[in-house]
Parts: C-alpha cells; structure tokens; sequence
C-alpha cells in the first residue's frame, strides 16, 4: 500500500538547499494564504511575497521566508529566489500589480511556472497575454460550487447536478478561449459571445430530449 | 438510460405559475452571475436583485425577471417575490449589505433556503449568526484547486493531491465551526485556532507516516 501522501517524498526536495524555496507564493491574502496552508500541511516550504507585513507569525511559523515589498520589483524577485524556484503562485488580487508581475516574470524569470489568480474575465485575458498558462477565476470554482447544490437543493441528483456544472465549465472555459481569440475586435468578440450562449442553449436542450 | 439532465423535469416546477420564480439570485456580481447561468442552462427561472443596472440585457434575455435597490429593503424583497420563492441565493459583495439582508429574510420570511457568499471568515460568522446555513467563501475553492495542481506540478499524482486537499478541506471546515463556538471569546479564540494548526499537522505527519 502506497503511503497516501507521499511516504518518503514527505520532504520532497531533498537534494535543494533548504535555503533555496522551490515555490514563490506572491500575494499573501485569502487566495495566497490557502495556497500557502496546504503546501505546509504537505511540508512544502515557500517562500511569501507580499506589500503588507499582516501575516508575517503564519508564515514565520512554518520556517518560511517573507519579503515585503511590491513583487513587481526585480531585486524583491531576485532576493525570494526566482531564479532557482520552480513555481511563482501568484495570487495578488491587485489586476494591475497582478499583470506587471507577471509580465517581469515573463520577461526575467522565463523558466518559472505560473500559476495566477484573477479577479475576472478581463483580468485573465491580460494573464494569457503575460504568458501565463494557469490562470483561475478567483470566485469562480466557488460559485459553480454553490450552482450545483442549488440544483440539488431544487430536486436534481447530486451526480446529474455535478455533470451538469461540469459541463458547464467545459462550454464556458473553451468560451473565454474564444473569446481571448478575438479580444480586440469588439464585433468579433460580441459574435462569439452571442454563438457560445446560444450554444450552451442547444447543448443542454439537447440533453433534455434525450430519452430512456 | 435516464436523460442526463433531468428529461421530463426540464421544467422542474410546471405547477407552478411561471410568473412566480421559484429562486431569486440578490447580486449579480461575477459570483450571482454563474449561479444565474447554470440555472438558465438548466432552464430554471430567476428573480434577479441588483443594486446597479448593469447586468439588464442577460437577465432579460432568458426571460427571467430583474429589481433593482438594496435588497436588504423588505418591499423590494417582497416585490421579488420572497413570499413565494423557496430559494434566496444571497452573492452581494458588499459585507454589511450581505449580512442586513440575511437578517431580514431570516425575521420576514424563515422558509426561504438562503445560499450565501461570504468574503473570509468572519462575514461567514455573522451569516451563521443570521441563521444561514449553506455559507461558502468566495475565493475559497478556486484557491484549493490552485492548491492540488501545484502539488500535482510538484510531483504529487493527481489522486493524492486532491485527496490531500479534501482532506484540507475537511479540517478546515471543521476548524471553521470550531471558531465560531468560541468567537467572542479572544483567549479561546486563538487557542482553538493554534490547537486546529496543531492537529492538522498531526493529521498529515500521520498520513505520511503510513507504510506499505
């Protein structure tokens, strides 16, 4: 039987400097801190960035570094070790900060994996157009949550409920792909909202009108 | 092969006259709207609730009705349809908004099912402290996603991180409840929340101590 979470990889980086932090978590807020709490219960240390010095005892706690400053600032990414981490989280709810950052880390750092919060549609556009790859809306995961214990609560299985949200995210995700597509041609990018809405329309009809 | 979505319950509430929505959405921020939408790809109506005007033409266009004003306002509540509606999706971002809200559909009108976004922990407290039971955090399960793919990028299988994660989640959760028995109490407050640290330390070293 496998050790469930990770037996001998419990200290996972053993051949790193411990000094040397394999994850930047920049921006130390609700989102950053999450991030950062299960990476310790997983005894992964991090290395926080944030503009604000309120959370300085959680990560002290857990033998992590913290610098404060704007993480849009070269020598702030210098001195946190980007340039021997592997993974830059970056979860600065700022959209403008948020952007600069990630377009330094395009820039300076290309080697670093990004994985970025955003406040929105537009938010994350301005991510992908940075390079970044990972990109998550920042309440979204919790709202399709909420969608699918409302349509449970409304009388749907719990099993039909979470297709149905699936399903949903699959259509809405390849939605802003397309639209990202032809974010600057505004009749374009009307059109294709216009097609994907009448889209997910047909999709689920054509669920309904399936029959035993 | 039972229709995936619900077949003859495409119009789950047929009895019900169609001028009386069954749920009302109050907010249509980025978090009210996906909830709306899901509903609207299940073709379930809404009664929307928004302080702005912004969001008219989506509304609109499934049919659906819109109010706007502050929804903590009881004529306006009334107007939506509170009386006859069986669930309150409450998304207003806007802490004291959210929480004047919950008290007055909790004092006006107690069978309402009430689904709340709370911004962080302690709008949470005051929605439990208005009697809501369905409370979810609004950046919370985007940032755990994030969570279980950094661990799977750092090598963990994706089982493991989301095992991991849930696991997480659970503690947290019940940390959460634990919080808010001793809330206004500060010394139990803190000992609560360092005790919680603690188990959930224990809790992971356990696991990782497991052997094959």
């Amino acid at each position: 039987m496998q050790s469930r979470f990770g037996g001998e990889h419990a200290r996972p980086f053993d051949g790193i400097d411990e000094s040397e932090n394999r994850v930047i978590v920049a921006g130390f807020g609700r989102f950053g801190q999450i991030v950062a709490r299960v990476l310790s219960a997983r005894r992964i240390k991090f290395t926080a960035l944030d503009s604000s010095q309120t959370h300085v005892d959680f990560v002290r706690k857990f033998g992590n570094k913290v610098y404060y400053g704007d993480a849009s600032r070269l020598d702030l990414l210098r001195a946190a070790g980007a340039e021997t981490a592997a993974i830059f989280v970056l979860a600065i709810d700022d959209v403008d900060a948020s952007v600069r950052t990630a377009e330094l880390v395009r820039d300076q750092f290309p080697g670093l994996k990004v994985f970025a919060r955003a406040r929105n549609r537009q938010h994350a556009f301005a991510l992908k157009e940075a390079g970044v790859r990972y990109i998550i809306r920042e309440t979204y995961v919790s709202s399709l949550e909420m969608a699918s214990t409302v349509l449970e609560s409304l009388g749907d299985s719990s099993a039909n409920a979470r297709a149905l949200v699936r399903k949903f995210r699959q259509h809405d995700e390849a939605t802003l792909e397309a639209q990202y597509a032809v974010k600057d041609d505004e009749t374009k990018f009307l059109a294709t909202s216009r097609e994907a809405a009448s889209q997910l329309e047909q999709l689920f009809a054509a669920d309904e009108a399936k029959t035993d």
